[in-house]
């Protein structure tokens, strides 16, 4: 399952360099994310009520061209991996209508207790969704 | 009392306008609230602890000049009103050096429970605290 | 003329209140700017090619309930003045499907050269865009 | 040469998980950078005076352990690599007083002309600051 949001570069988004900061594009993969989630028949809120979180462990990113201020952005998400702790995904950021991307990157994350913040089993705390992600996993070459 | 805030420009806060973008002024006078709230021998994250939040209820902000990256910044604070249930701060942004603000502006904050976001009377649930707020307050003419 | 902006509240936009950070409205009103502008028939990328830049000189905002992430938003946004050399913008920001804002504000811009940043008529330097300025001017009662 | 950063986390950088949102990191590895620049005697400012820019080309992050509002932070920043058209960073952040990291990472960085965008040599084109870079690597063991 691929996802593909779209959004629109802001102002504030862009920096004197004239092109979109860098750090952005980690928002925009998040943005993909919470829309990956909700394609796949739940969202990251309810995760959250469930009780689990899914921190961060590491990013990579790589800026191929840049983009600026009102340019249409189509980033496309999937989940490339899927284990009882952890999730990885990948993403690939284009302009609207362009077939080349902009920027590439993936992310690897945890799944984690809300009060605790300790380590969990997404398979025994919540099978069915541990089904869900394991069903939602693209193989994607490198 | 007034605190006295430094902070550089970040290359992330300009934009391609190539001056800092102003919504970040926001985030400084967040940040001036954070040392002024030290200075009266508290802290925002104490006070969080104590189950209080102070969330805005309205901001007003004037941009006077522009400034860009790497830029050295001075947040003046202070707070001009202590109420019950709110509080009023002022602030004046300065280039290093300069003896005229390049931004000025307000905010108000409510006192809320942690839990509930319910208004409190900070008066009745810490009065040393109400005591220290209202002994900050300065007069400011406008 | 009024324009509607859609959006959803992103994970980075809210901070450890639960909510989402005060800061943000600042931006979405420049998001709500830059659909506007669109919905006249030009757009900001278009006028900064033109030579013009049109920074903030004020903004007032006032929070009157809360959203979180993962909230679908509405920014209503009109001009309420244009003149030689400034403009002045209203927001009312709703929770979709509601109909009392929980955010409203008002923003006021020069019009500068974007070399010398020194202010322009721009009636004078271009009057077609003037015209079109004072045909969507709203009046909104306070 | 190793530059020591410190900053104080910001409460708007915090999110609704009560930590330190991932995507701030990369602002924070900015901030090292513009400090180790000065360090070796120029600043980044400068440079685009120069009429040069270094872009991102790719960030790796790992965060370790959270952070929160408040905390003081320290990052440490060297340069591990300058060729004629690239440098590498490597960043270490750590909270005030502690041994091990939360976070580390690394950038990699292109040369380019502040108009066209396109790659240059620094060494031709900066010869003094290609031989301050030079000096400055850090052999990192990984």
């Amino acid at each position: 399952m691929v996802s593909e949001t779209k959004l629109i570069v802001r102002y504030v988004e862009t920096d004197r360099m004239g092109v979109t900061h860098h750090s952005n594009y980690l928002v925009w993969y998040e943005q993909a994310r919470t829309e990956l989630t909700k394609k796949l028949g739940t969202s990251y809120g309810e995760l959250e009520e469930m009780g689990f979180l899914s921190p961060v462990l590491s990013v990579h990113t790589e800026y191929l061209r840049p983009c600026t201020y009102d340019d249409e952005i189509v980033v496309k998400c999937c989940l490339t991996k899927a284990t009882y702790s952890q999730m990885e995904f990948s993403y690939q950021v284009y302009k609207n209508g362009e077939s080349t991307p902009i920027n590439r990157g993936s992310s690897r994350h945890a799944w984690v207790d809300k009060e605790t913040f300790r380590p969990i089993s997404i398979k025994r705390k919540a099978p069915q969704l541990y089904e869900l992600l394991c069903n939602a996993v693209e193989q994607i070459e490198e």
